[in-house]
């Protein structure tokens, strides 16, 4: 499991005084980037081998304003030149969103999906979530 | 089905020199606004009855900041006390992302769901998606 | 002048239920493409060559979620390698926020400010604001 | 002087990659929260009482993607009824952009700047930035 604590800005609550939904694709975006090192450790754009398929946020709780997000990522699914990601946001002791995001390993030059090679696949395992019940 | 478009800004694409994932979420909720009207019509923030419970999106093709993207927004479901919101990002000839969101008819000071009034059922059913084999 | 209208999106609002300071810029930016334009028509980014060195947004007055902003933008200023935009954000009759952007002819690869050619100074200079004292 | 850690998303790049300038004044706002907490302890939005009169920020060189940016915040001025913020974010060991951010203390029902009280003002000069040269 990767962990990241981020702090809420003052845009970042909307109307109704949380936290706006567009806001939480974000952050888990930003608790990615220890995934993301796996496949390209120095972030190079130009050998970048990864695109973002679909994404999915389920928001259980409202988020505030007042206090830091702790953000859980797992790996909860790899196929051949696939992966998801499993992630919770938890303010205080609430889970107050959990999402999904569906990676694909890919070729920039030629446009396609790619295998994921067994070294890769290896690290991402080391981040597996098992507890299926709880998802 | 409710229409529109939206300009890229040079900052809305990503490291791949694509619109980056996280400005969609953005896109689809500018295009909710009418959807917004039929339940607030002044946009009245102390009187908000509307709380966002799911959003998923699947990205189909890449989205470049040169043209504008054309934004379909239909009503995909409606239920007792929630709805879901369909819509698509076009850009040319292509539908790039596609995206639902479930919305859910809230009473703030109670903190829960309550009944969609058949008068906002109706409101809703003028934009219902029903080819559903393309969705 | 190159006029563009926005319409905010929910998430826009904060807390204080008027648009957050930091939803401006991308505004400005947005409406700066045709600008842009003029230097790269393809937006092409291997052959970008502006870079921006400074902005500043003066908050006027309050803009709130229910009604589009008109963005109005001019060339306040044209040097030898820079020139300086010059926008202004209008909701019904009232400016509620002014800002510039200093940029920067540039070459990426040299990484070293370069003289604007005569040719993109001419197109420059249709959209010189020359009332200078309502800036 | 306070201090704030920020690891840039995958997203905060644009198609020079590089951080794009819309980014940063969001960082700004985040690393400013130690200051609201002064006026604000509990971030209640009813009794907000400050609003944001102006932003200033300088582009000094490139952020990248790859290292986390460290953002300094100094107060570099108080007046009778308005402060102001300076900032620093630096990767590595270059400082990439400084800011400034003028804050004005005002009565939200009655819509008018209020002098900042005295007890406020103490708490803001423990954070004065001095060396005034290096501004």
């Amino acid at each position: 499991m990767y962990t990241m604590d981020v702090t809420p800005r003052f845009g970042d609550v909307d109307g109704l005084r949380h936290v706006n939904n567009t806001v939480i694709p974000g952050w888990f975006e930003q608790a990615r980037n220890p995934i993301y090192r796996i496949f390209n450790p120095e972030f190079e754009f130009d050998n970048w081998n990864l695109i973002l398929a679909r994404i999915e946020v389920d928001f259980i709780g409202q988020i505030f304003y007042n206090n830091d997000i702790h953000i859980k990522t797992w790996i909860s699914n790899i196929g051949r030149s696939s992966f998801e990601v499993y992630q919770e946001a938890v303010q205080g002791e609430r889970i107050c969103a959990k999402g999904k995001a569906v990676h694909v390993h890919y070729d920039f030059k030629l446009q396609k999906s790619i295998e994921i090679p067994p070294r890769f696949k290896k690290d991402l395992e080391q981040h597996l979530y098992e507890i299926i019940e709880n998802v």
